[in-house]
């Protein structure tokens, strides 16, 4: 630990002649086969990327095979991945297990279009593990999970107003898109329809957020949050602050839904609500639970997902949603399944990588003293480089007023120098494929960064 | 063929004690293990599924592998499949390439959350085979697909109104869900917000529907058609339909949009629209081109698409869509681009499939002569049973006012006594997996359906 050199730091991240321009250099040597496959992709896809996140400067390296705690590149780079599919791949890349279960399905088909018993065993597995989840419906995607799960608040209290969180992060369907990025007062995207009807709290502050919900009352169809801010900066919630939310929102006769795409089946074998004691009346998973395969699942109480049924409900009664050509598809159910029967069957998974995210929050922490806070929780972790009298943080706010271009600064220094991988600005996640000596080399390469950084 | 016998055909389909019964029998007979295992669907799925329309009666067999046109259930049955997938799957179940692509993958990894060569070798066989697909994004289905392509045309326009055809069919993002039914004028779920921002057109009628866009002129952000109704009746558009209303979205300066989710690469190895000499502006696929692996893409003008751009674009002006986890995800990247290898290697595949299509819909429309119409193009089919003086199967009125009863009657002869499956009451299509036995087989089928009801 090199901390006592610490509150001198001054982090240059100019482009101009900076720090920046090295390591980008150094990044650009070791990536042409990525740069001139990346012009190539610009050709055909907006910014060269099908997600808008996965573009940054200078380009994107291109991704030939991934293995355990490792991305390898095209130009035969490798390196220690910390985005791990999106925060999806809790076992690692290609996981023996996942692997297997998948190559059997494939052996099998994998598009049947009809019932399978894959789907069926993922949810006993699901609903055994999380006692909110009576009744599973799966479809596509996460943002799909999203904006059904907001059509059926609506369907079961006969109201229309949804509030989330400034910062919360749902996807991109049309029916959430508000308060993601901060300033939280301004339009998110063009060609999108004004919505009054999607309201936002502060997140953990539960004062204004009682008011706000006051405000709304018996408008209120529910509060749909996640119980760490994924995109939003990976804040968890105070326990205090959901079941405050929760009480009022049930107040209001609304249902108190929780988003936990990112965190089901991340921190234990279950939901971040079970360990907080708390009861939502919907639950929405997907990454973990699909094993790095296309999938989101919207999860809930009986007589509220009683609303989907279309065949016992006549059309003015019923509430439409997918399901969806991919829904239950036998690959992603299977790869999901695997993914848990692992998780089950190796209980220690969790008390390692939880343990590593300690170990990695508390080092780079005490490295970066005075400069940074690390958030997270479990083997969830992000930096945020701290200014603007900002010395905590405990909503999306606060993380966007932090120092982007420093963080861009020390993940470029990463994958540059270090050969580590974390999307750039964005939150982190270990997996079962890490291990002891990743985190030392994480700290090892944040303490040199701190030492480029301060010695100009 | 025996269509002599066929003017004096009366459908008998009473539940009470009707043939529905003796092949329900049947069907239940033969799938005691699928009821079972239904029978616990149903404690944790909403009606025991995850897609709406894979619920029928008196339950859904749960299929346990696919391979070339056979799905085999729990109990061993093998049935001939006409569904294929959602109509995905053109070279039949568990393709011998396809299987290869997605071995390789999966041993290289199935979710990297990064650029891939995948992506990018899918997008230039794509872009190489449509010159409307200049850009490329994909998403995680094609109901992401259609929501991001309302929100794209709005925000390249500066318009708001959407036209769309009654009974044309686009997933269930919130953005199109209106005029999906018949009848049109009621809405289609329970916990919608009116979307007076959509508005509907009468599918291959010229004159109402440009009557009906001059109405809404500067207003008008574009037009999305698919140009074969899929889930509206497997009615194909007529060209001078389409090229009118391309004319006319273009004199108010709007947009014109085809969802070729399940026309692209269906008929021959591009999209219906080039058949018929139209440009789209933007052109949805997915389906065949995710070789049934979960996919959605939009496709169009590069000056519409760079709309996306997010790094190049401020807040104000970007259009913000996914994307999304599983967005260009390798695995169903190599999936796709296996398929439209395969058929582009084996150009006869076209010619094979939409024959064995113009054998069945003109030996099953002989068989059914004054019964039924037979509707469809290529490789896919659809059976109205008519009645209320309806003769002609043009757009999703006539297609709903049709016999569904018949309909479901016929389809349930096919699954309890013949081991034919279609999905009951929707469009069938045939794969390169099938032969001219399985026509022949239908045709038989067909005959001792028209025979056993007929006699009565």
């Amino acid at each position: 630990m090199i901390a006592h050199a610490i509150p001198t730091i001054h982090i240059e991240y100019t482009t101009g002649s900076g720090r920046l321009d090295s390591w980008e250099i150094e990044y650009r040597r070791k990536t042409p086969t990525s740069q001139r496959l990346f012009q190539r992709s610009a050709e055909l896809h907006v910014n060269g990327v099908s997600h808008n996140i996965r573009y940054f400067d200078p380009y994107p390296f291109v991704t030939r095979s991934a293995r355990g705690s490792q991305l390898v590149d095209v130009d035969g780079n490798g390196y220690t991945d910390y985005w791990m599919g999106h925060w999806s791949l809790i076992l690692g890349h290609h996981h023996p297990d996942v692997e297997d279960a998948l190559r059997h399905q494939i052996s099998q088909g994998w598009m049947y279009g009809t019932l399978n018993e894959q789907a069926l065993a993922l949810s006993e597995a699901i609903s055994s593990a999380i006692p909110a989840a009576e009744r599973i419906r799966y479809v596509a995607s996460g943002t799909e999970a999203a904006m059904y799960a907001v059509r059926l608040a609506r369907a079961a209290t006969g109201r229309r107003i949804i509030a989330k969180v400034e910062g919360g992060w749902h996807g991109y369907a049309s029916d959430l898109l508000k308060t993601v990025n901060w300033p939280f007062d301004q339009p998110e995207s063009t060609g999108t329809l004004p919505n009054d009807h999607i309201i936002s709290i502060p997140y953990n502050d539960l004062p204004t957020s009682t008011q706000i919900l006051d405000r709304y009352g018996s408008s209120l169809a529910g509060v749909l949050i996640e119980p760490l801010l994924g995109g939003g900066g990976g804040i968890p919630a105070d326990a205090d602050y959901l079941r405050g939310i929760r009480e009022r929102v049930h107040h209001h006769g609304g249902l108190f839904m929780l988003d936990e795409i990112v965190t089901g089946f991340r921190l234990d074998y279950g939901c971040m609500h079970m360990r907080m004691g708390l009861e939502p009346d919907m639950v929405l998973l997907g990454k973990v639970v699909g094993g790095g395969m296309p999938m989101g699942a919207i999860c809930g109480r009986r007589d509220i997902m009683e609303n989907l049924n279309t065949s016992q409900m006549s059309r003015t009664l019923r509430c439409y949603v997918g399901g969806g050509t991919f829904s239950a598809n036998p690959a992603s159910m299977a790869a999901g399944l695997a993914t848990l029967d692992a998780l089950k069957k190796n209980p220690t998974i969790y008390v390692e990588i939880n343990k590593m995210g300690d170990t990695l929050r508390s080092r780079i922490g005490r490295i970066l003293d005075g400069v940074a806070t690390i958030t997270g929780s479990g083997s969830l972790f992000m930096t945020h480089f701290l200014r603007d009298g900002i010395s905590d943080i405990n909503n999306a706010s606060q993380a966007a007023m932090c120092d982007q271009d420093a963080l861009r600064l020390y993940h470029m220094h990463l994958l540059g120098h270090e050969n580590i991988f974390l999307l750039p600005c964005k939150m982190g996640s270990i997996s079962a494929a890490h291990t002891a000596v990743d985190m030392q080399r994480m700290s090892n390469a944040t303490e040199q960064f701190v030492a480029a950084t301060a010695n100009r």
